[in-house]
């Protein structure tokens, strides 16, 4: 459950190095090799084609038409972090635009994930700082009623902990908890080797149902080839 | 309310010089300037990134699948006009393709914001003829059914009077009544000077906590910091 | 009805030659010429802008977050196909990736057009790869449920038989049966040399309500002119 | 455009005896009966079944998840008015429950029409106050954010000035400006008188085709009938 | 593809005996019986709790905002048939209202099922003339643009042929091919005979996991329980 | 982050008699209880008018398409639970009907809430067995792929901990966690005995705004009236 008007100072990031790992990597990859599970929904889309972060979570809870808190977040950033902003309601306003975005990037955060608006973006664009949202608004926001930074937080049907290793590209964004982070970064790697020598097969047209061995389990399935 | 059948021929626009100085901003700062308020919704997307327009608008109202008002609406533009479609219904047809735009750029059109389908994208794209709609459609549309032009409407939620300047760019919509064209042009000029230096802060390390002084403010709402 | 289960190995695809002609127009301008008639629905949409291709279609039926029919499709394939994926449900997830990508393209497939999500946007994108999706998700999808190949689907609200001309463009995706195409062909030809001509109109200031006659049915509509 | 931080106190209401006879009619005959127009979208929806209300407006403009308005609107209710909240940006949380209605009902409002949220609507259902709305939602909202009260507002698509008559049953809401009232009544008594008995010449089984004429009009738009 | 401007006829539809055979089952269990497809999309909902009906399609195609079809298809109803409209785009107009109620049961229609809105929902209900549609709406038609009666349609992403069984409950709308409507008939009620006893089972405390025999299934495919 | 193919079998479950203490608040009073948080999306709505539940949480997390970990989390229901059903991606299938209802009754479950689909509502709703779901489909689902149940899952952007207290209405869902159970049963009493007094203040016409000491903070915040 949410706590409301916390803000917590001293929060476990995951390792620098394996945070680094991670970002070599993209959404997919990483997703498969959690066991297919991480994901933010897919409404949250990059403001622009080709953006691409990984880092460390600092979690804000924003309430509705309101972005005090990302004030209060920026405060509390390392460098290497990513902010990730969720809210206790549907809201598509502009919480984020150029200014928070020089100041977060004065702290050292790499992007941001808001499950919210997002507005300069031909700003955000050309500084080279990528964002992720659930929309694209100029309505602007009030800095009136508290949420919270760096509690746990469900943003875009996820649930992210402070510290927890955020990496986002083009296709989505997935949350790796900072306790597993080591694990998944190893296999990874080990499912991106492999897929290596699967491209190469397919590209010389041998068939996926002959390279994953799929035509048996597909006749025991009882599927049927007809003329 | 609606009167369907009329075209008004002689509408007050605001004043060119006036339109021309909000153009030169953002409409996130023209939003910000006439007090947060103004805006379309933000499904009302651009049709290529970095699309930006500001005129006084000409208005149409349509019916669904029907742009027959589209046609009587080009023969109402002057230089400097930008066309505000609404719909009597939503609907996301393809209501305007290249040849509308050819004829609506002839008449010195700046653009078109249409709470409908827009087709003819890669045309429009290499024509940079900017156009704001709420889907991409091929659909085509009839010639049946009277709406009007040059009455107030509504379009994305926002009401728009015919004359009324419309600024748009890659956050979105904001419309700006003919007579507080001037007043707001200058609030957004205040607010952008002012912005300058806000930046240059922030990109220092410069907290928007300190700068806004907030931290009064959030310790009264009772935010507590913890460990 | 759709049955389960089923690969249709022999189907009758369109002509080559005329395949080639439709991939000349755009698919409103097909569309047209087929009487207003032949969309997919408008939330299909290509991952790239620019994206264009056109193919006779293989068609695929999946079960929600499930592949397996993709890599039964790709052994179906044969050079100028396009694969037209439909789902049982509403379905987001990721069924498609570069993998699959280099798969079909050995195959000789020209792209693909699913009712459900694509993942490796970046990495198609650079193949060159042209995908029209109802999403761009990293979901990951397992192998378990039977599906069909090549029967008759429903992809984004509009029928589909397999040797189907699909064309799909930055404005959407439209459809022509195999036994109308050479038809739909002539009647787009027809069309666009029509355009060319009214386009200099337009741009030389001639009104559509002039060059279409309109105002004569306008007045007997009822429309009125005020001041 | 909207202003914030006002409250009109004097509005001219639309004339008692004219709201009562449009309260006669359902709001389709009403919509027809103004030339097809005044509807809001078709999203609002009644909280229960037989929901039936028609006052003069009320209006308020709230902001998202903030329902300070509502208790100011509720001094400036007289006898027969119905509330119409709009919002600042989409937002469905639960600004009105049974406090707020019983508030409401003591200054005589006959309901509630709020482009947000709705809460305690089994109470609101045994107390038998209507309220349309776009969502039912718990949320609670804060009271820190000035909006205004009986300004003009776009509530669902639709412009309503305070003082219009607000007519909404279990088809949707429809707004019958104060000026057009007594007309938009009759022209709703002459279709209303106009069913009755059309509706017994179809149950006779004479076909719409011939009471309305249609044949000649459809044989000439090119309708063929095959077998 | 949409042949527009057509009225067939003649149409073959399904067997009386056996359309009443499926009319005792409900949407889901017919669906089972297919083999679990021939739905269509979920957001078709019926007007009023409790809606039920089964009968032989006649089909219409409606252009948006137009429901000139209606009309033409009235003459095409038979006892027991039931009318399935499609639109050749997403609209929510209300097509639909108590008036072509009254003439379709004249004509003997047993219920309306319609990519669209619908109206005069009280009257409907009252009258308990049963209505599946994807939205309410007071919005009026014009009668301008043909489309067509008794062609094969895609209603709410399922194909439809005139004379196609079309079973409609609280839970959906399910399309049984003519062709196929005494062999589903069948496999219903097997289905049916069958749940009356798992039925009994389950509610003495029998779990599905043991009646279905998943222990096995669900170890071999890895199932830890953790305590 | 989810970690599938695990069933947890000794869940700490919140204290029956605080459960029956919440059991007695409405769903609003008790989000307002815990500070205004708590709430599941407001999509998911009742199966029928009046339902309530209130239970400790047996979570299931579900695979789209697939309802195998139903059966699996049958085995774990003691009486007065309530599942919650999440799934891996936004699915409308419908996973649960009449059978597993029957299953879930005989093991003294109370109630469900789906993050996804339901069927069967007549007979569900005969039976008074109350269900909260994002959709009503007939959509039936196959049994292949490993989920988990009684790990924490978020279910409609609320995260949800077995053992934890759900209370459901016709106003939404709310989730209590079990460790705080006591306080907010003790909150929301204290807050409901606060109502009836303001209830019957409005009732004799109080106004919030003196009721509230709305007014000051109110001029303060700029509020101005005109006439």
């Amino acid at each position: 459950m949410y706590e409301l008007g916390i803000v917590k100072r001293n929060i476990v990031r995951a390792d620098r190095a394996v945070v680094d790992q991670l970002g070599k990597f993209g959404s997919a990859t990483v997703h498969e090799a959690m066991g297919r599970v991480g994901l933010m929904k897919p409404y949250m889309r990059p403001i622009y084609p080709g953006a691409h972060a990984c880092g460390t979570a600092v979690t804000v809870l924003l309430q509705p038409g309101d972005n005090w808190m990302m004030h209060v977040a920026a405060e509390q950033l390392q460098p290497g972090d990513i902010v990730v902003a969720a809210c206790t309601t549907d809201n598509s306003d502009g919480f984020f635009g150029d200014l928070l975005a020089t100041s977060f990037r004065a702290r050292g955060a790499v992007g941001l994930v808001i499950d919210g608006g997002c507005r300069d973006v031909k700003d955000l664009t050309a500084m080279h700082f990528p964002v992720w949202s659930r929309a694209i608004s100029s309505k602007g926001t009030v800095k009136s009623t508290l949420g919270s930074v760096n509690i746990a937080v469900v943003c875009a049907g996820m649930s992210v902990d402070p510290g927890d290793v955020v990496l986002a590209d083009d296709d989505g964004v997935v949350v790796v908890p900072a306790s597993m982070a080591q694990k998944v970064a190893g296999a990874a790697a080990a499912r991106e080797a492999n897929e290596g020598e699967k491209r190469a097969k397919l590209a010389q047209g041998v068939l996926g149902l002959d390279m994953y061995k799929m035509r048996g389990p597909l006749e025991a399935a009882g599927l049927k080839y007809i003329d």
